[in-house]
């Protein structure tokens, strides 16, 4: 909202321009210098096999699969996209600040995977063994929250023993009826708003956007039913293909990398979120939660 | 993301078909009961003099200004539209899960009201004479929040003595460049992601979307700069007019309601969202964020 400086990354010059005079040493790093600290270490390389590409007529949407959340939701989806379930498909819903879904919406598909009855997996066992980065600051909708295998997770140690994906911008979910149905993951979508976190532990949450989220948020709103469907079949945004990024070959994949949340480099870039450095901020805020923690996606460099 | 039945308002079918056999009385109302409860005084009508309309391509955005928040800001905003200054220029920003922003960003308009230097009003004084009504939950990013006048707000009684709107969904500001400069209003953004509550206190904000946010969040993102500005002019998508809604004849008018935040009916409608009742949701989360209680608007219902 700045006029022509801004946040994060662009403030870098104005932020250096401003600390004249000041101590650099005492002053901690804004969000800019901290990355330009990363080392290659700092990064990581999403698994291919985890990794589906969701060809949009605007382009590649790319999505991260967590198969520790809900694996046998993320093996079904892998079974739908071996058999090109979602080729030619469309989204068929947007709703603004909500989420944007794809599908069969006329169940003109009912294969084996998209009409399989799988066990909840809402959410899963806590354990002490898992890689959980928390996050320091207090969240009122989880007991704690951070980060596992790189993803937003909320935990509750007692009484549920549970931990989950916590639902922020960019998370892909299961569409789903009411309960007992899990939904199948023939019906998927991606949150394009506020963070409804009223959604934890309600739905089967198991991946996020790593590159491609203006291709889905930025498509027209639906107006129907008062839940964002397109009310006629032509104004679904069709979908090309989706697949995996193993399933091709490596010429037609796309190279990038992602900010590893398990560092010492990433509890200093959230510190630099919580408490923005740039000049252009008066105040500084003291707090984040989980879900206003960007995760940094990048192409891999150039060797 | 469900694949049939839905949240909120289109879950009240379900909802009332899970409730056979179960006692009405004591179990607590879905949002869609409850705003069925609501009666005429429950809404109030925007102030005409207090609403912009922002005529865009695709049709009308509704803001409605808090000249509580931010007197001298509101009344340089209303000088500008007076003059007719953003007729013709363009939203020449959309920064994906963060902002949309429109203006003179060519500085071809250096006009009184545009130039002019303005104190900050990042916050005003509280009192316990403001009409706050209080969200019990607790938020990381402010000691107390809630609404003052129907906005998100954020009190700190001590040691500031401050409140403030919150950088919530759909909330209008105004954009600056570094400090001192506070911003005129010749350049104004709206959220479009994730409430950047890291804002607050930063930068004025003055106002909120009622209607057609839709126009805004939809808008193609840009590339420029990291900061989502449109890289060529003719990107830019034109504003042919800003008005008052007071300024129009009555015919011109867009007649809505938003729902009062200062009656006991929404105490109710907070807590049917922060426990969610509809058949749908196996868990409630017991907690919600000022952000995520969006304030419903309706059309004037005809007699």
């Amino acid at each position: 909202m700045m006029r022509r400086a801004s946040l994060a990354l662009c403030c870098l010059v104005a932020g250096t321009a401003f600390a004249i005079g000041n101590s650099n040493r005492d002053k901690p790093p804004t969000t800019a210098k901290v990355l330009e600290s990363a080392t290659a270490s700092d990064w990581r390389r999403p698994d291919p096999a985890n990794t589906l590409y969701v060809e949009l007529p605007g382009g590649r949407v790319i999505i991260e699969l967590a198969p520790r959340f809900a694996p046998l939701h993320v093996a079904n989806i892998r079974q739908l996209v071996a058999e090109k379930f979602f080729d030619g498909l469309g989204v068929m819903r947007v709703q603004d600040n909500f989420v944007a879904q794809w599908g069969d919406a006329d169940k003109t598909r009912p294969t084996e995977a998209a009409l399989r009855k799988i066990p909840d997996e809402n959410a899963f066992a806590w354990s002490k063994a898992l890689p959980f980065v928390k996050l320091p600051d207090a969240d009122g909708y989880a007991p704690e929250t951070g980060w596992i295998d790189g993803f937003p997770a909320g935990v509750e140690r007692k009484p549920s023993g549970q931990a989950w994906m916590a639902h922020c911008y960019g998370v892909l979910g299961v569409g789903r009826d009411d309960w007992p149905d899990t939904g199948s993951g023939a019906e998927l979508y991606v949150v394009i708003g506020q963070a409804p976190r009223q959604l934890d532990r309600n739905v089967v949450a198991l991946g996020r956007v790593l590159r491609g989220m203006e291709l889905l948020s930025s498509l027209p709103r639906g107006t129907g039913d008062g839940m964002g469907m397109y009310e006629r079949p032509e104004q679904r945004v069709p979908i090309s293909s989706i697949r995996l990024a193993s399933d091709l070959p490596e010429a037609q994949r796309t190279a990038i990398e992602v900010l590893r949340t398990d560092t010492p480099l990433f509890a200093r870039y959230v510190e630099s979120r919580r408490n923005r450095q740039d000049a252009w901020y008066l105040m500084k805020a003291g707090h984040i939660d989980v879900c206003s923690v960007n995760i940094p996606v990048r192409d891999v460099p150039t060797r």
